[in-house]
């Protein structure tokens, strides 16, 4: 899955270049790092890529070696659940006893092998559930997560029983998740029996199911596209937590045994990449002198901090930004008044 | 007189392209703003260019309205007395009862009119006197400017008789200096009539003097070149106020009418530029939300400053710049450690 907006990551990224398609942790986009990561678990004949109609082409030239028809182009943005819906009407045309593993294209997670480890354990614990969802073991009280409770199992290799989803609790809740060991943030990766799947929108989300069985028939022919839009753009927009997870029961949970992170904003990268010894994050060319706690990133020339501390500070598509690393996470609010008329000199 | 060095306004001025040739202030570089703004007080086929060999391209290809010979090639750097000296030389070449007017090319002056009214009363002020001296009424207590003191003249129209120069003073001693109402800044712009210059060489500076009458046969000559660096390059590395104006008397002092400043660094830009309603300065492509006294230069893309206060950020020749104000006079230092070899990820 690799839709969404881009507004978090400007400069670097823009509505044209979203969060997925841009090298933020490496020399590789977050899309290709996620493809890559898959390996071997999950051949690349098997991937699939969901993908809105304005990303396709980016989408393609930067993942040349999954094959051409894998790629499932959204014909306009309506949410993961009519996301995945659409995908597993795709997947059902392949092998209608295949399973689905979604998987967002623009998280950080530390160690791939652990990962793979990790999603293997869960597609093992799939039969006998509804669905597995992958939990991370929460490492500070964040707020701005979904959380979900599930129960330790008696045998340290099944998964554990879901409980409840919880959306983005108060700092005092998510303190009291932490401390409970019970609680684990939502990564959103999921995984499902394709069937499965589309009988829970059957169930939950009859609307829903209604439009994706009007779909399928249309997938199979040529020049339905004017179609496929008018009934996908009717679908409602919502995410698959609060369409299908909140609400049916069934879930299994597997802990992860990697570090992750959604990788939310300028700030987060400190999070995701190693610091140097005074704690400010490199990606690119830089320089730092009596600099400490700032994150720098350079998709170009040489970017110096000289004296400065907790500030961002981004080179990027020929634009600059700085910020304190705290407002980071407001950058919604420079890019609305970028969009209003400038006044250059 | 276009010398010196370029790391105070890294990444704009670098030691290739030094302070002088840089648009700082402006769509035009300080040199060809310093020209401009003597017109049509000097003619240009008066303006003679003394600049080291190292920028003499640069030099012609900023100025192609003054004409080739004016340019005057230093062989090597030997500050102020041994520049000056030169020029005399060249100066007394082609009319031994010219006047010298020295100007740095790298000032801001705000007002051009009253600088051309200044200076005008200099020349008419200039009969009588070893020389003419510019001086700034001081707007602040600085400490890294060097002071001239003199007295108040009867006659208003007159110069003010020079009584000394005094290099930079401590704060409280330049704040006695404001008080007094008889102090000035030395602007670095002098006056003198060139046969006056050479007689005070001869008087003050005997070493440097015996120097140039050696020079003075060899700039009529062809191939004289290595001759000429020879000598030049044994001259006294010494500035005019500390060789002649600290030790000769009989100076004349004509308060400039004018706004000015010498641009010493990044933060100076505050002084020379208009701000906005935040107090930020800004010169170049640009966008301030929730950003206050900040310096924001730009020779290329948007630069966006987003919740920041008292910051400077330079986007110049492909390469970033952010240090807080009050680091920016110790720029040096940055420029020191990155001649130094660089981590680069």
């Amino acid at each position: 899955m690799a839709g969404g907006r881009g507004e978090r990551f400007w400069p670097l990224s823009t509505d044209q270049l979203t969060k997925p398609f841009v090298p933020l942790l490496g020399p590789r986009s977050l899309i290709q790092e996620t493809v890559d990561r898959l390996q071997p678990l999950i051949p690349k004949d098997r991937v699939l890529i969901s993908i809105g109609k304005a990303h396709e082409a980016l989408a393609r030239a930067q993942l040349p070696t999954i094959p051409p028809d894998n790629f499932i182009i959204e014909p306009i943005g309506r949410d993961t659940s009519a996301c995945l819906g659409f995908c597993a009407l795709h997947l059902e045309k392949r092998n209608p006893d295949s399973i689905l593993l979604a998987v967002p294209a623009d998280h950080f997670v530390g160690d791939p092998e652990a990962y793979r480890r990790t999603l293997a354990r869960g597609i093992e614990n799939l039969p006998g559930t509804n669905g597995i969802v992958f939990g991370i073991t929460p490492e500070r009280p964040e707020t701005g997560y979904g959380y979900i409770q599930a129960k330790k199992p008696a045998d340290s290799s099944a998964a554990w029983p879901v409980t409840r989803f919880v959306e983005k609790p108060d700092a005092v809740k998510a303190a009291e998740y932490i401390k409970s060991g019970t609680y684990f943030w939502n990564s959103g990766i999921f995984l499902w029996h394709n069937k499965v799947l589309l009988e829970l929108f059957h169930m939950h989300m009859p609307q829903t199911h209604q439009r994706l069985c009007a779909l399928r028939p249309l997938l199979a022919k040529r020049d339905t596209d004017a179609q496929i839009f008018e009934i996908f753009s009717s679908i409602e927009r919502i995410s698959i937590d609060f369409g299908i997870m909140e609400k049916a029961g069934g879930f299994g949970l597997i802990p992860a045994e990697f570090h992750w992170d959604d990788v939310g904003s300028w700030a987060a990268l400190a999070r995701a990449l190693p610091a140097d010894e005074n704690n400010n994050i490199f990606q690119g060319s830089h320089a730092a002198v009596d600099a400490n706690g700032c994150i720098v990133y350079s998709d170009a020339g040489l970017v110096a901090v000289f004296g400065t501390s907790d500030l961002v500070v981004v080179q990027a598509k020929g634009k600059v930004l700085v910020c304190p690393k705290d407002r980071a996470s407001d950058l919604k609010q420079l890019v609305r008044a970028l969009e209003r008329p400038l006044e250059t000199k």
